[in-house]
């Protein structure tokens, strides 16, 4: 983090246990971090961060603009948790979205926001709208262009913090069959893009693949792509675990 | 609890501190209790319940149905943290009603559904809607139909257990002015009731009152009645205490 930016602000807010000594902190452990004041979080994505948001209400923290999905989970813990910190929560995904989609809309839907947290969560639909013939794509498309996003939001924001989503496939969705072990390569490509540019990496479809020893996908993610809020709740564990890892570096 | 009937089910599910040893739970604490499966859940309101859900999707764990408020953070936990427990969540507020129109739906809408846990939020209504002199009541209605309501439930269903969320009027609220001194007697009468049928009670009235030490009413609940996500969050981390004391006892 930009700490000594943040420093200056108005002050660091102290979290604590849940449960403990004060209610307002979703995030836990003993040497729980600090979360600075008006942090930005801006998440990016397509359907799955969409999640039927109000398009409509794009202002910071809007209740119905961030959606049905792990983008709400976690902006209510944040903001619910963390009152005095001043969290600013966009929600930018758009539902059917691909990597070149994101970079067609980076102006105005993430560098004019300048986020000093961006969430990326994107890649299914570059692999499955092959699969049903309407895109022409490949590992290597979807790796140089989420590579060439990243490389220019580096440059325009030199000091955010990205954090990359592994694209997911739930095995046992309705809509995944062994077509889709192909999509492995994708998931690879995410998490070597994240590492190139030194950002946190969410393993969603491990933590889904884990998931399926305690209920079927239809519990976690009834399609194999669209969670349901049971397989949002495990996104935004994730998340926050990877968040609070970022807010104490 | 009827703790003898669920012991003789598939079994009891374990829950662990978050961040612990397990991922699978909501509940914190080192004794955290044990939930015991196939629990059927019922949240019953006006629109703080109801929170824009889809009324088709009725159906137990239904995502659209859960609405966008704290039925939904607390569905959303519990089922993401309790995958093997078979819980079943069901959402049954609906947007302007006071006790006596609950009354009205109950045989479908909760005796029918066969809560094992049944969770209430009403009365803001019974008192609004006197000031927009769309109804005529008072606390001595309101407390009487409510007494009369819960005594049907417990004939209809002896081993329910009772949540019941004190209504609240949230001080600065854009639609809170000095009228709302009154409200105070719903609330003692909500709470009066509790005790009378031995029910939980969630104190939200005084946990959005504490909350304003650290954040203004906007942020928690702009109209004072209807609570953003993170007033929300509040009534969920509340919500769940009770709810982790009721599956303790």
């Amino acid at each position: 983090m930009h700490r000594r930016r943040f420093l200056t602000d108005a002050g660091l807010i102290s979290t604590a246990v849940l449960g403990g000594t004060s209610a307002f902190s979703r995030l836990n452990g003993e040497d729980a971090p600090t979360v600075p004041t008006g942090l930005r979080i801006l998440f990016q994505g397509d359907s799955i961060t969409d999640a039927g948001r109000n398009r409509g209400n794009y202002y910071a923290n809007a209740d119905s603009g961030m959606g049905g999905g792990y983008v709400y989970q976690i902006a209510a813990d944040l903001l619910g948790g963390n009152p005095e910190a001043n969290l600013q929560c966009f929600n930018r995904g758009i539902s059917g979205h691909k990597v070149f989609q994101l970079a067609d809309r980076w102006d105005l839907d993430c560098l004019a926001l300048k986020p000093d947290v961006l969430s990326i969560l994107i890649g299914v639909n570059d692999y499955w709208h092959m699969l049903g013939g309407r895109y022409d794509g490949s590992v290597a498309v979807y790796e140089g262009d989420f590579a060439e996003l990243l490389e220019q939001t580096k440059k325009a924001l030199p000091e955010v913090q990205l954090m990359i989503g592994e694209p997911f496939a739930v095995a046992g969705g309705t809509a995944i069959d062994d077509q889709w072990d192909a999509f492995d390569g994708y998931r690879a490509a995410a998490e070597r893009v994240a590492k190139e540019f030194d950002a946190a990496f969410i393993p969603y479809h491990q933590i889904f693949a884990d998931a399926l020893a305690h209920a079927p996908a239809d519990y976690w993610c009834p399609d194999g792509v669209h969670p349901s809020m049971a397989g949002a709740h495990l996104m935004k564990e994730a998340w926050l675990k990877e968040f609070e890892r970022l807010m104490k570096s």
